[in-house]
């Protein structure tokens, strides 16, 4: 009973008919009429002109995004438990040609304005310092917390204050969104988010990500950037139609209230073993090294997230039964 | 009728099968079961002990690999019409961090020991000069012939006497071998190859290259730069499932001679009008604008190399009756 | 008596003279009141507003620019026998994160509009294509000659159309001057330069090129990078010093006037052994082996530049007893 | 009377007449006779064979030290204080193509065997995470204070146990050397350092460096990547002059006494104000606002380093005169 990743999840019925429905002839690349569709359909959603990119990984849409808002000589703030910082093996370092991630504080992996400008305010503005030039949040948060949208108009107008972009990697938007409830132009472009990496994968798609560009003057280029790194499917319409799959009748915000409300009925038994609220499908609890066992014995799979923490991850497909009997057995701890 | 590209030519039945046989939970990126066949399943294929490593585009692969072989401050000699010179949007530069490609001729797109020297010997051993590091072909080349061993283990020679490294770009490697009926480990490793990027998109595939490393020892960093490049999708059995599907029974050597007699198809049918031999799934037509224009009146689509001059691609799916009937419409120009 | 290059030329008094009268205490990097007045000296110089920044070696003026002029998935137009292609190390791969160099043909070294376009209008306008950003000429050219105004004016109107930025190699631009008689405005900024490397150390200097930006919105970023290259020496007066020695009283141009005088002597005694007109203070001579060793049994000093041919250069110091020995010596071949 | 910083001080008059006593024809780059003896020179200092090249600043000598040693996808463990991370302008991201500085604490800005392996043990070794590849120290640190030999040897006996190089930024070494008695071999190569940028710059040379290999192994590729950065000075014999005026008789070592001397002056009148021990020739006080200005009144200037804390800095040149009277003015504060 794995409760290890949500990145591993199967994929969706739908999404997995959506690529034999793609299995014919078209135009290669970002050609081809699925691809054709995305931005009106990222559009409708969003209620604003997007400029939509498909991408293979969440990597990619973060460094491809980062690319676009910060020179190799800047900077960019993000919280120093990061994806970006952490996880991705200084692909943002490569993508930008060097810029350097600024590591602020904040409660459960959230940053504020008041955090960045700690950060921002200690740099003198002089060649020999590099300069702050974008801002990177993640939603829902590495410890899955869920920004409110006011949370992030709060750094949307810093940002747009000192001249910075705005980067939300969404590897987890969709359980920020069924957790808030918050209409996702609220959480993205009209708090001022520039670009969002907004993740299927861990949801119920196969290798198909989108990185939405608020501003679609930064498309141009970034989709050359993609080409330059490698990222081009040559058969991009399986790319395009796992995305269409999800945006159809609301798949994906479905998906994700059906990983979140199997992350609740853990929270509901985990109770003061919290080490973070539950605000998406993720949850870290404090756990002995021998009550960690004694899950594992019964058969639960799970990461030790830190000494006496341990994370346990939701998806789309956890087996309810399996979540029934890891609540009993955390109740029972 | 589509002549175009195989770049976009639908995905294998057996292939799209195998991404419904591993849709269950499995371990996150290249920990899964089918990941884990990889390297003895090529190893299989080639005779040898390799490394193999997914990748999402064939531009990954060949970049991965000249990062391997070649350093920031070194040259990677490539004919002057090669792939990676031309239609990569400088992701050679990106992924080696600015390596230098130093152009070399040959007729057909296929480089010689002579035409490789002649770069390298005009080329002062000094802190000056970008010094070449390694050297890449194209096999088939961008001209649709296909190397023979033995040419090859020539520039393989060259290679181990100058103690640089040797990359194949097989996107067409299928072409190659169903045509010249070589051995594979013949047209690589016996031949001196240290790595190869084995194709399999154009080939029937959806989303799944291989790079394969003859030199298992690349490997290690190799695979750090993947993650770095963003490339290390997050389900990567989906990808792996796709590679052991072609190499099963030999699916991807029927697909090639699939492509390959339609091919011959045409060939035949052009005679004369060939610029350069068929030697895999490319033809290179001489064609005023009036018949390229009778041709497409016909349905017939198909790329403009150059003025006079069209090419026509077949694909494993190319329809026999649109090739009978386009070896028809050549015929009679 | 050494005519093998101008590299290594003796440091003119004056400008050693200035360096011990800027040997006192004054702010550090360009902070000082010698970097002060570069603006204003060049400036007036130029007869507009320049920003001008210091650098050790041409190798970074030249790429420096290149960095300002194009993004990193670019591509730069020179000449293909150019310095920055041949002669520095793959540093404007460096400098510029992997743009590209793409490589035309012109008589002499010298690029022409047609010979660009020529280059330009063979890519494609997609994203697999690296599309030029900016051309890059040199002044004197490799095989010294000397653009007239007319010359760089066309090449500046040509990218001006194309939207490219125009840089020029300077590393001789004062013997270019001291040829043509032209005013430098007349040779750069109105002619479209964007960017002059302006060379000094050829011509007496000992440690300061001159970066010269005709787009002075070009410096906040170009400083920055320069800190970050490694190259904002902190004793910054000692390099502005030298500039400001040269520029005092048109020492840098009698230096160069005085350079291409003892050139014009030899290319009298060459005469129809001359290979390129002599435009500045190179020479290009044909020689069999036997000739430029029965020189070399005389004492003098050469590069051997291709096969049967090779390279004199004189310097604002060079021996003019020398001169006239050499003169008489090839006379006497 | 200027406290400031050492970074502007005058230039030596025997540096300045080496300049001089240079300034006759020779062989460009670092063919001259005088580049030509710097191994010897510095070898015969460190008792053992190195390799040393020039370069024009301390951040070059930093940031090639660091490209040698970790590679773009690596990362340097260094204080977070440390001025590769502060004051460098992303100079470390761009030598080293993106590699990651991660951050390390201790006291006085001085790292440990513990301080650094709490940084290194946090990092899982796998591909999402970077790894550390080098370790870099500053010595005398960027507060002052010196190691001892035993205390290198601990970290440089941590580095070989984890494969890890150990650079020495130095920019201020001569002040460490000076204030331990210590014999820079004990304090750099025998302790395990293996690569040193050698500062001569802020002790009374003019526009050189010494970067010292001691892995001789790494010169090659090093130099080519001085060259290609723009580092490789036309007429390097003006650099390689200024450092071996300063090795000669041992000049180095004495400008840093006098130096040192200064700061001791200092400090003493000081006392209780001081926040760090004074191991070089750096003070850092703790001084009022209005303690601040009252010193400024007086003519002294300084730098403001923290609220409530200032930094004085003394060099080679700094009058003995101010000095005694800015140690009054301290004390009557």
């Amino acid at each position: 009973m794995r409760f290890f990743s949500d990145n591993a999840a199967a994929v969706h019925p739908r999404v997995l008919d959506a690529l034999g429905q793609a299995n014919t002839l078209d135009t290669a690349y970002d050609g081809d009429r699925w691809s054709a569709r995305l931005d009106d359909a990222f559009g409708a959603l969003f209620g604003t002109e997007v400029a939509v990119l498909w991408v293979p990984t969440g990597t990619a849409a973060n460094c491809l995004a980062l690319g676009a808002l910060c020179p190799p000589w800047g900077g960019v703030i993000c919280h120093r438990d990061a994806h970006i910082q952490n996880d991705e093996a200084g692909a943002p370092e490569f993508y930008t040609h060097g810029a350097k991630l600024m590591l602020a504080d904040g409660t459960g992996a959230k940053l504020t304005p008041e955090g960045i400008a700690a950060v921002a305010d200690a740099v003198v503005d002089d060649v020999h310092r590099v300069q702050p030039h974008a801002v990177s949040i993640t939603n829902a948060t590495e410890y899955g917390l869920s920004y409110r949208a006011d949370e992030v108009a709060a750094i949307g107008a810093l940002c747009r204050d000192r001249g910075w972009g705005l980067h939300m990697d969404g590897a987890r938007f969709t359980n920020a969104v069924a957790f808030t409830g918050a209409d996702p132009a609220d959480l993205t472009w009209r708090a001022g988010v520039d670009a969002l990496s907004f993740g299927f994968v861990k949801n119920g798609g196969m290798s198909a990500e989108a990185l939405v560009l608020f501003r679609p003057d930064l498309a141009r280029e970034t989709k050359r950037r993609r080409k330059r790194a490698g990222l081009l499917l040559s058969k991009g319409r399986y790319l395009a139609a796992q995305l269409l799959a999800m945006l159809e009748d609301g798949l994906w915000l479905q998906l994700g209230h059906d990983a979140n409300a199997r992350a609740r009925v853990l929270a509901a038994a985990a109770g003061g073993r919290l080490v973070h609220p539950v605000e998406a499908n993720e949850l870290f609890l404090r756990a002995t090294p021998a009550e960690a066992a004694a899950l594992r014995a019964q058969g639960f799979d799970f990461y030790d997230w830190a000494p006496g923490e341990v994370r346990l991850v939701t998806a789309w497909d956890t087996d309810e039964a399996a979540v029934a009997k890891l609540a009993d057995a955390i109740g029972a701890l």
